[in-house]
């Protein structure tokens, strides 16, 4: 069962809902390209790959439920769908990646609207299934750089439910598994919608993979009193720089690591970087609601104060001097990250 | 009402249960030090300047209940509970030190078993008077360092809660709003045991100052965005190097506020500072039990899965060069910590 998975005979996207795992695997089916948008909203789909084939698929939606016969109103269908899907997540590169790479296919001359409805289609799952090769091509090159032996933190989900399949950082520590290696995981609960707990612990256990979980503010601790050989997590946008936006708390995890000459690993592939962006603070950071840090309950019980307010901010950046290398899908890179981004963007697949 | 308070008319020790805050106030009565070393256990009372006087009456009680006629009888009583005490939470200097310093007054000359157990009664109820001066004067010399305007971020909870009232690092930031300074919280929520949504948020909101919590790992994002002032903790115990042992989660607070020029406090009373501790890494850590991490509910539904393990440092290490200053309620203390906190020691009061 795939994160992301087009269902050829209702013609609908079935996601795995990732809000209630690790309690319940259950699906959601999205009918229309709305659907799809609250979908990546609420975080039923999450993980920037995972992100930018759900939108794709739900471009494919918005041409397919579309009732217009001309070739201009399926093409203006597209192009509505894909400012609401824009929307939807602001901090992501891969979402607006995707939009973009439909929207110049949806360009392209056809005869029909129903050729450019197959199109889409066919554009939206080529999209999904080059995500599952990038991704073992980045697990393959990160793979190298996981010894016997080593215990690893990772911070939020970067797995398979991140992604279409194998996902970014918690792929390359599947592929080091897969190879034999011991491997052990002290896996970043990630406050405040506790990713690790939920979806990382979970998939370490389908992998057979030992982990513990541990608070976010415990990693200094492992790290400081020399338990870890390694840092790993993904990005939700890296800067030409080689700054990462990624999820709340990776900034503070790779600072603790650098304090402690503990490499820093940030698995993204090169859909990811945004070379348009020359560094981290001008990406946005999405500020979410404040229910995800209040909403914590201990044996039935709200933890906070009734009254109490939160800030909520999803992600940070990481500046680039905390890495020691960004793995990607063409390779690893280390600094200077401006240059060598920018050469291995350049290389071909 | 106090956190920890004798009832004389009963001949008890009441505590304030900080488990179920802030969904209710409830006391716990503790009728022998039994009860006293399981509160300290459980965290019914928790903050290293609040277990110190509850140890203290701790050991008032088992003088009292001690069905001894014997001077001698009543001593070895007192002994026998300072073991049980002692070993209730390792990392807290306090507990220690309140204990010492009982067990030299239960060596003083008296004439009966009975001018003994008023004795240390007497004792125990002078070191909790004298933790509300100490904590009064920790916070007058703190509160010179608050800015009119400061949004500061907190780390666990440091407040009336945690001494026997006032506090350390939050008394400083309660006496700044009596003196009309605005104040603004950003109250880390303090994983795994939420002492900050809990504690800090209940007091807060009684002293009318206005906050808000965050996840531990949004504190990076916000100092990186010069959004914050200060940052303001506690201490269990300070090393001879000022290297200070905290609330988990406090290493990487301060390191992140350093990586942005953000001034980092420690308020502590002297008792804290254990100079036969030459530096932080031979302080012991506590670990505590894993379901602290794991217990866990959103919307009713446990998070992670049923068979997760998981590591439960309760403290870490925040090594000295990351302090701007030390607070004590004989004054503010700056590097080099070693000379300045031995001279300040050897001040009178």
């Amino acid at each position: 069962m795939k994160t992301v998975e087009w269902d050829y005979t209702e013609n609908t996207l079935q996601l795995i809902d990732q809000r209630i795992l690790p309690g319940k695997l259950q699906l959601v089916t999205c009918s229309d390209y709305q659907q799809v948008a609250e979908a990546i909203r609420q975080m039923v789909v999450r993980g920037a790959p995972a992100i930018g084939a759900t939108a794709a698929f739900g471009l494919a939606l918005a041409a397919n439920r579309s009732e217009a016969n001309t070739i201009a109103g399926v093409r203006s269908a597209i192009a509505q769908a894909a400012l609401v899907l824009q929307s939807a997540r602001p901090t992501a590169v891969n979402l607006g990646w995707a939009l973009k790479d439909m929207l110049e296919v949806a360009d392209t001359d056809v005869s029909t609207a129903e050729e450019l409805r197959r199109l889409i289609l066919a554009a939206a799952q080529r999209l999904a299934d080059q995500d599952i090769i990038t991704n073992h091509r980045m697990a393959e090159h990160g793979s190298g750089l996981i010894g016997d032996g080593d215990t690893v933190i990772h911070h939020c989900n970067t797995g398979a439910l991140a992604a279409v399949d194998w996902g970014t950082a918690l792929g390359v520590l599947r592929l080091a598994h897969e190879q034999g290696k011991q491997v052990h995981v002290l896996v970043d609960e990630t406050r405040p919608r506790l990713q690790g707990s939920r979806l990382t612990a979970w998939e370490l256990e389908q992998y057979g993979i030992p982990y513990e979980i541990i608070s976010d503010g415990a990693a200094g601790h492992f790290l400081q009193t020399g338990q870890v050989a390694k840092v790993f997590f993904g990005a939700d946008r890296v800067a030409a720089n080689g700054d990462v936006a990624n999820k709340i708390g990776t900034y503070m995890l790779a600072l603790a690591a650098r304090d402690n000459d503990v490499p820093v690993y940030c698995v993204a592939p090169t859909s990811t970087i945004d070379i348009s962006v020359a560094s981290g603070e001008l990406i946005p950071i999405e500020e979410r609601g404040e229910d995800e840090v209040l909403n914590l309950q201990v044996a039935g019980v709200r933890v906070s104060p009734e009254s109490a307010r939160a800030r909520n901010p999803a992600f940070d950046i990481t500046p680039h001097r905390l890495l020691t290398a960004i793995v990607t899908e063409k390779g690893v890179v280390y600094p200077p990250f401006r240059t060598n981004l920018q050469f291995m963007l350049s290389q071909p697949e």
